[in-house]
């Protein structure tokens, strides 16, 4: 039985995680996936699409979708907001699309209250030496007080764990067993007895 | 994350799902999956092998493996002892494999007893009609009785898949898809937290 709504499906890992990657290889190889896109009241930066990076609004209007229950979650952040609109994931799930929201642990917390039906699914590197050299990697410009500040994040984030349904580790050179890890999750999900309707009735419907 | 240990993998299904078929396939294509070889008091028929079809045993040394505590479950069916040995079980679980259990309903309620990790899965045709069509088209010589028995029994089992957590259609001509979904929902269940042990203790274990 594979349920007609999509799933939804919370995709959170720390920075060094390789989850945009991840996530990205998935999208290319299945369309039966789609990236939710967030809004934010931040300006765009060089390069970025309205519609494509985020849904670029004014705080007022931000302001106006929360206080109207139009936003799934959303978070502050450096004094801007982020969130992710309700309209268009259920549009897409009721279209039978599985839709990605890409969100850190707080969001998840608030999309599993809003709908008990998402699949959370934290993204994780093997282990700490492997994410402190990724993070260490990355340029030789980033200050140690950054790379300090986000192996703290990663700490946090990694003891969230316990809230989320699934843990996919993407160890290095690995990229393509996370997305069919991912793949496999959204696949397992759709087949669940507990998404299947009243298969039993619609069976029997048929009967003369 | 994978879990370490296998998924005990319980499939179920009416007469005329193919669940034969579906299995076989699946292990033809992965050797991560085993199959678990029942214990039976019937002789065997022509051509099975002890170990391979069933082990057979007597009535007395079944009887003592009951009272022993080694059966995971277990029935009687026409005058004869059918089970599942424990250990033989746990022992290909603990080597990392799959073990793949197909036993009906009530044999499937008795593991999920016993065995809270186990994976319930049915194997359903996607509707009456098919499901007739099928146990017709088997030959001409099967009465009409017996057709409807097992009309019957699927009505039972399919009745029951509540307790089950996943549920995989196979449609005519579609042992693949049926496979594949089989081997998603073992796949997903290792990357469950709930199996992964205690990863953010040990991901932080090897830091200085």
């Amino acid at each position: 039985m594979t349920s007609r709504e999509g799933i939804l499906l919370v995709v959170s890992g720390p920075s060094g995680s390789g989850k945009g990657t991840v996530i990205g290889r998935l999208l290319e190889r299945r369309n039966d996936f789609v990236y939710s896109v967030s809004a934010t009241t931040r300006a765009p930066r060089a390069g970025e699409r309205d519609g494509v990076n985020y849904y670029f609004i004014s705080r007022d209007e931000f302001e106006e979708r929360i206080s109207a229950g139009m936003m799934l979650e959303y978070a502050e952040y450096c004094g801007n907001y982020y969130g992710t609109p309700k309209k268009e994931v259920y549009d897409r799930l009721a279209e039978g699309k599985n839709v990605i929201l890409e969100i850190e642990v707080n969001g998840a917390m608030q999309v599993r209250e809003k709908c008990p039906d998402a699949v959370l699914l934290m993204i994780a590197p093997p282990d700490f030496a492997t994410l402190e050299a990724r993070l260490r990697g990355r340029g030789d410009n980033v200050p140690e007080e950054v790379i300090l500040r986000r192996l703290e994040a990663a700490r946090y984030e990694l003891s969230q764990l316990t809230i989320y349904d699934y843990i996919v580790i993407n160890g290095n050179n690995q990229i393509d067993d996370a997305a069919d890890r991912i793949i496999a999750v959204a696949d397992a999900e759709r087949s669940r007895v507990a998404r299947s309707g009243d298969f039993c009735e619609r069976f029997f419907s048929c009967e003369a």
